[in-house]
C-alpha cells in the first residue's frame, strides 16, 4: 500500500517524453513518486482529490537569503548606495540568531503557501535557518555566506564557519537539507579565498554559491583591479565548472555567456530584483540560446518584497520579452522548466519532473477561479493567470505540508503574530 | 441611521491632508463616504469588521477590453502580427454577443476579486458589457471602440453606433456607468472621422477613450504619413485636452510629453501588456515629472493575462526603475496614487480618495498572511508584496460586493462552470 494517490489532476509532468495528462493518478510512497499515469491499480494510505487542481513539480527557488523575510518592506524606493549602506547592512549588524530563525520560518511558510518545494540560500546565522528548514518540511541547499575582503585572519575564520556548517547540516532533516559552500562574490572575496574555498568544497564534493555581476559597479570594480570582469576572472582562476551556482549574472558580456554554458555553471535569473534595485537587465535569453543553465530566484524579501517563484516566472518572461523587442522569447513552458527542471538541477536534486523515482516534491492548483477561467493552455494560466496563492497543496519528500489551502506541520497563526509583535521591538539603528 | 461602519481598519486614504489613520472607521451613506476618522458617534445598519485589514480606496483600471477576458491565455509568446492577425482578429470576428457578455461579466467578477472598483473599456458589442457592469455593481467609463480606415460610410456607421451606446448607456445602474467616444487609434481612424468624434463628443459633454503610440510601428506610420507623430499631430487636430484618455504613450518623445502635459491628458500605463507584446517601455518617470497625469491599466486578458491592478502597481514601479537605472523613482506611495486617484480622475470620478463625500467605492486588504509580515510600511506591502487575491472586501457605490472573500451579487459558480463549457465549444477559425 502506498503512501498517497493523487486523483482526477491534469497532470503538467515537465518530462518531455511523457507530456501532460489530461485527468490522472500519481501515487507516492516512501518520499518518492512512484507512478505518474492515467489510471492505476495501486491503493493508498491517502487519497488526495485532485479535481479542478493542476499537479505539477513544485517550484525550486534558486537564490534567496531567507532570514531577510524579517526585512520585507523595511527599505524601498532608495538609491541602491543608500537601501545597502544606510539601511539594510546597519539592520543586519543588529540582527540576531534568533531574527533569523523567525524570519527564516516566516520565509518556509511562505514558500509553502506559494508552491516552493526547495530553495537555495546563503546567510549568516545559518545553522537557525537550518533549523527552520528542517522544522518546516521544505528541501533547501544552504551556504553559510562568507566575504573576507582580503583580511588573511577573516577568511580563515569565514572557511572555518563556513567548513562548520556544511559538517553539521549536510544531509540532514532525512536527507531534505543539503549544504554548499558560500563565497559572496569575486569582488568581495580575494582570490586566495576563492581559491580555498574551491578546493574545501572540491574536497567534501560540495557545490559553490556565488553573486556574479549583479551589477554594472561589480563589472567597472572586477575590469579595474583585473583588467577582466568576473566570469573571465573566476574561470581563469579554475572556479567554474558545473559545481557552481551563480546567482544573477545580469552584466555578462558575449564571451562570458560561453564560458558559462562551456563550464556548465548553474545561473539563477532574480528579474523582480533586479529590476527593483535597477540593476540591470540580464540576457537571460541570449544565455538560453547559447546553452547556459539558467533557473529563477527570488532574491531576498528586501529587495522584491515576496517570495512569490509563480510572480517571477511571469517578470522572467515579461521582461525579456520588453528587452528583446521580441514576445516570442521565454515562452511560458521555457519558463516553467525554469522554475522546475533547470532549479532542481541547480541545487543537483532528483525534483522538478513528476516521474516514477524522483522525489514526490510537488503542489496542486487551484484552477476554478475566476483569474484562471476559461482555459485553453495550461502552461499559459501558470505562468501569465497565476499567482502563489492559487496553490491549494504542497508536499515535499512524500509528505503533505499544506492541504486546501491549511498549513499541516507549522503553527501558522503563532508564527504570524510572534513576528509581528517581534518586529514592532525592532528599531534598527542607521 | 448609516449604512455601513467599517471598524477598526489601518486606513490607507490617499488623502493628503488627512494621512494614514492607523485604526479609524468608515462611515458610509447613501452611496458616499460620511466620515472617515479615527471614531465616530453614528450608527449603522450593516458593521464590518476591518481587524487585521488596510481599508483603501478602490483601484481604478484606466484602460481594459474586458470582453476579451473571454481569449485569456488563447494565444501567447507570438510575434505581434502573428498574435494580432492569425489569432485575436479572427477570433474576435467570430466572437458573438453572447460571447462578449460572458466574457465581461468573468472580467468584471475578476476585477471584484482583486480590488477594482472602476474601470475604462474600448470594444465592441459594448451593449452586452455594458449589461454586465450594470449587473456585477462595478462601476465603469465605458465605450465603442471606433475604426474607420479612412472609408467615409464605416465612419458614418461607427459613429452612429457609438452616439447610440453614449445615448443608450451614459448613466445607467444609478450612475455607475458613463460613456465615452472610443476612436481606437489615430492611425486606424482617419483625419476627418477623428474630427466628428470630437465634435460630438463636445456637443456631448463626453471624453474620447484613445490608443496612442502602443508601437513604434504606430509612430513610424504616422511620421511617414503626416511627417509628424500621433501626438504633434492629435494636437493640431485640436483633439487632446483634458477629456481625453490615452491608453499606452509608450513611444511618446519629450516635445509630446510635454504636450500631453499642457493640454491636460489623462495618460493609461499598461506596463504588463507593453512587456508581454514587447512594445517598449513607456517614459512614465519622464511623465509624471513633466506633470502628465498618469494612471494605470491592465488593457485586455489576451495579453496580460489576468486583470490584477497590484502586479500592474508592482510591474509599473519595477519597470521604471529598471528602465531608469534608479531604485528610487516611482515610489509606493506614487504608484498607489496611479492606481487609484488618478485612475479615478481620469474617468471624472468623483473616486480614489477615502475622504467625506467620495463615493463609497473601496476595498478591505487581509494583512495577516505571511507575504504581508511583518509590517514596516503599508504602502510597500501593498505595491511590492500583495496580489489581487489579497482582497477580502469590496464596496461600489457603497454596496458589498464581496464581503470576506465570498461574491455577494453574482453566482460566481455558475459564471465559472457556465463560461468553462462555452470556451470548449470555442473553435476560432484563423
Amino acid at each position: 500500500m502506498a503512501d498517497i494517490i493523487i486523483r482526477n489532476a491534469y497532470i503538467l509532468t515537465m518530462d518531455p517524453e511523457k507530456g501532460d495528462i489530461q485527468n490522472g493518478v500519481i501515487v507516492i510512497d516512501n518520499g518518492l513518486i512512484r507512478e505518474v499515469a492515467e489510471n492505476t491499480e495501486a491503493t493508498a494510505r491517502k487519497e488526495i482529490d485532485g479535481h479542478g487542481c493542476v499537479a505539477m513539480p513544485g517550484l525550486v527557488n534558486t537564490h534567496c537569503h531567507i532570514g531577510m523575510t524579517l526585512f520585507r518592506g523595511y527599505a524601498d524606493d532608495l538609491p541602491l548606495k543608500v537601501w545597502l549602506e544606510e539601511r539594510i547592512w546597519p539592520a543586519e549588524s543588529q540582527t540576531t540568531e534568533d531574527d533569523i530563525y523567525r524570519g527564516s520560518l516566516l520565509g518556509c511558510l511562505e514558500m509553502i503557501r506559494s508552491g516552493t518545494t526547495a530553495f537555495a540560500d546563503m546567510y549568516f546565522h545559518m545553522n537557525r535557518t537550518a533549523q527552520a528548514v528542517e522544522e518546516s518540511g521544505l528541501r533547501a541547499a544552504l551556504s553559510y555566506g562568507m566575504i573576507d575582503f582580503g583580511d588573511t585572519a577573516k577568511a580563515d575564520a569565514e572557511l572555518q564557519e563556513g567548513i562548520r556548517f556544511c559538517r553539521d547540516w549536510n544531509g540532514r532533516g532525512d536527507g531534505r537539507i543539503t549544504t554548499m559552500y558560500g563565497p559572496h562574490a569575486p569582488n568581495t572575496c580575494s582570490r586566495e579565498f576563492l581559491l580555498k574555498v574551491k578546493a574545501q568544497a572540491k574536497k567534501d564534493e560540495l557545490a559553490c554559491h556565488i553573486h556574479i555581476l549583479e551589477t554594472q559597479g561589480e563589472r567597472d570594480a572586477m575590469t579595474a583591479e583585473h583588467g577582466e570582469s568576473s566570469v573571465k576572472y573566476l574561470n581563469r582562476l579554475g572556479f567554474l565548472d558545473r559545481d557552481v551556482l551563480a546567482a544573477h549574472c545580469v552584466w555578462v558580456n558575449e564571451e562570458e555567456i560561453r564560458i558559462l554554458a562551456d563550464s556548465g555553471v548553474h545561473v539563477s535569473h532574480n528579474p523582480v530584483s533586479n529590476m527593483k534595485l535597477a540593476s540591470g537587465i540580464a540576457p537571460v535569453a541570449k544565455m538560453l540560446a547559447e546553452g547556459v543553465r539558467v533557473s529563477l530566484g527570488t532574491d531576498g524579501c528586501a529587495s522584491n518584497n515576496n517570495l512569490d517563484m509563480f510572480e517571477e516566472m511571469k517578470t522572467a518572461a515579461l521582461l525579456q520579452k520588453v528587452s528583446m523587442k521580441d514576445p516570442s522569447v521565454l515562452s511560458a513552458r521555457q519558463v516553467l522548466e525554469m522554475g522546475t527542471i533547470n532549479g532542481a538541477k541547480a541545487l543537483g536534486l532528483n525534483s522538478g519532473i513528476l516521474k516514477a523515482g524522483f522525489n514526490a516534491d510537488l503542489i496542486l492548483i487551484d484552477m476554478k477561479q475566476a483569474h484562471l477561467t476559461p482555459v485553453f493552455d495550461v502552461p499559459s494560466h501558470l505562468v501569465y493567470s497565476a499567482v502563489g496563492r492559487d496553490v491549494r497543496t504542497t508536499i515535499v519528500n512524500g509528505t503533505v505540508l499544506m492541504e486546501n489551502g491549511n498549513i499541516v506541520g507549522l503553527d501558522e497563526e503563532q508564527i504570524l503574530r510572534s513576528m509581528e509583535e517581534h518586529a514592532k521591538g525592532l528599531h534598527f539603528q542607521s
